[in-house]
């Protein structure tokens, strides 16, 4: 099935990427019709989210919210120093799986796809995998 | 593959709702014996978990461990003033791939499907997907 | 589909157990080239993640900032007095999908799988299911 990457660039330490229009993108280079697309984010220190993408403000607050969650200081013993990218990459997720009807994405009215950016900057990617649906009237004939 | 909506019409502010036995109901309208069932939360204050159906007291719980941890008033920015359920659908999440064999949800013993209302009450729905195994004998016939 | 169960056995009331070996001994003994594999989580007192499996002290820190953003007393309901195990099953999730390609497991380079115990030591298992891509030289073969 179709796969391949997606390459991200983040600019902050700690971000909410919005990766729709590249989700999109692929959608329209593959003669998918209909199906699922698996994300799968290969990182230890960033997530995969689903959340709102009309007001920029909500990812600020997400943001926020994860902070207050995951203190900076809890007496870690990871080394690295980046305990809380981890932690916060435990609460957002590594996989994301997507519906495709009629070739495009079907997201909720509000819904935006994000990548989270927990210990960046850094180039980073997401990999994606598509299922199709069988092509039913295809089998119908084979069967009959 | 079969796909479709599921309505749920929520009663409070914040709630979780048993959705196991519509999503039950479905597998039984569709000829399938084994796959997997996509469950997908179109809603972006919102969630979708698996947790305990015996004891109505490990929702109320839960509910309380998301309060404790999202606090209402931390300085959000979101004009809405509902960024604690934006928070809240980020952690708890957006999609659930469910296991389907002899026609029926394999769940475990105390396992229980909550769709998760975090701003309600509102009308709320589910979009479902099943990916049905391919017929093996059927595929074995075609290669011999 | 190829499907089945990877029982654990944990011992210790909290932990993260490494399964990434068992999930690639399970692709070792199925002929299946490339695809998907989902993982399911019956229980309601355990999660399932990836995070970084080189220092084994980041589990730790997860463990802690998960201690820390669940109290053991919040005035919780549930009898049993394992609601915090309930919330962290809630926090973490019951569903992972992973690639393969060429037969292996595609994890990026400092991830591992890992089962989290949160109400043990238990005997537990995870369900797993793989989705084989479909042999596209064998179609194209039926469709010229």
């Amino acid at each position: 099935m179709p796969n391949g990457q997606l390459k991200i660039s983040t600019i902050s330490n700690v971000e909410l990427v919005n990766i729709t229009s590249e989700i999109d993108k692929i959608l329209q280079s593959q003669p998918i019709s209909s199906g699922v697309i698996h994300l799968f984010n290969p990182h230890t220190t960033a997530g995969l989210i689903i959340n709102e993408g009309a007001d920029p403000d909500v990812c600020l607050d997400i943001l926020q919210g994860l902070a207050h969650m995951v203190p900076r200081n809890l007496g870690y013993k990871h080394r690295e120093g980046n305990s809380p990218s981890h932690i916060m990459t435990m609460l957002t997720g590594s996989n994301l799986t997507l519906f495709i009807e009629n070739g495009k994405l079907q997201l909720g009215t509000w819904q935006k796809v994000f990548f989270c950016e927990f210990d960046g900057p850094r180039t980073r990617s997401i990999r994606w995998k598509i299922i199709a649906d069988p092509q039913q009237p295809f089998a119908n004939t084979l069967a009959s």
